[in-house]
């Protein structure tokens, strides 16, 4: 039979969470974002974003840990490469960002696993698509899903303005009023591995 | 940078169809078909079925082979598993019963590839999800889809009462309602893949 890879999940009880600083948004509407996307685009080109699927387990159940911005909105953890930078390294850099204690001693270990989607933004729009459409040959964004494999233990440090969710799979699946396209599909794209399971 | 595992696609025009004697679905209603996989899963437990992804292009945008049955309904080439049969063996009979000449000189040598997702049906109803949902521990079917990579040129036998359609992504995406939840998110599933576009 094919072996499915496997990702190792542990309790959302065994991570740690404390607060930090406030990370404000960089726009403050759709509109002024999708303007300094143009204004950047002007002069680096094609923006390159990479986001993280951290997977923890409650009830036996893989869950994604999403950050939510107010009330509604939710998104993943990670951002915008600088032009020319590692896509590894700048995932890492974006994570410790969001996520790292100010303290380089408690900052997870990241370790940056599978790409498992990658999504085209063709327009200066909100709209993206999982593959880059026919005839549209300079495409403004590219972002790019990796899980993130956690350790045993960590210690997260969330920005004072966000909230960090343990969101299920379950909760995710068929839910795009909720979470949007990228974040709704993320089970389908996770099916393929096989969760172990582990419990303290 | 990481790079992304690569698939070749060939023009559909470098490809030969022909017909062959129809292959009747084995059940005329939802319903018997429910109540058909209630007595096989009483006599040999979970199905597994295993399904094909083949990729063509055209206009340098990838497209699926899809068999469609009547005016509407639309399956990937596959089935079911014997008890105990091997995942690569089992696909590559179904498609030489679904889409192989009679004359085995003249079978395309099936190349099974990535396993790209997996569904899961955990009663004996039409819904699957891309996970087994929590508290079920006697799932009633787990569906694999793999990619299966085409060579150059190949002879496809359709049976008279199908006809064999290749679809473009752009066309399966965010389309639930033509295509079911399996096929539509197929797109999403893909995207981590370079598709090298073959053009002759």
């Amino acid at each position: 039979m094919v072996t499915s890879p496997i990702v190792n999940t542990y309790p959302l009880s065994s991570y740690t969470f404390g607060t930090k600083e406030p990370k404000m948004e960089k726009d403050t509407s759709v509109a002024d974002r999708l303007a300094r996307m143009k204004v950047n685009y002007m002069k680096e080109g094609m923006r390159t974003s990479v986001e993280a699927i951290l997977l923890v387990q409650e009830h036996n159940h893989p869950h994604i840990l999403l950050l939510q911005i107010g009330n509604t909105f939710c998104k993943l953890p990670g951002g915008r490469l600088k032009p020319g930078e590692n896509e590894i390294e700048g995932l890492k850099r974006k994570l410790t960002s969001k996520l790292g204690a100010n303290s380089a001693a408690h900052v997870p270990d990241w370790q940056i696993g599978e790409c498992v989607a990658i999504w085209w933004r063709p327009n200066f729009e909100t709209i993206m698509y999982p593959y880059c459409p026919p005839h549209i040959t300079k495409p403004k964004e590219c972002k790019k899903l990796f899980i993130v494999h956690l350790s045993e233990k960590a210690y997260f440090a969330v920005p004072k303005n966000l909230k960090l969710l343990a969101v299920p799979l379950f909760e995710l699946y068929d839910n795009v009023q909720r979470y949007g396209p990228v974040i709704s599909t993320i089970p389908q794209q996770l099916s393929r591995f096989q969760f172990n399971m582990i419990t303290n």
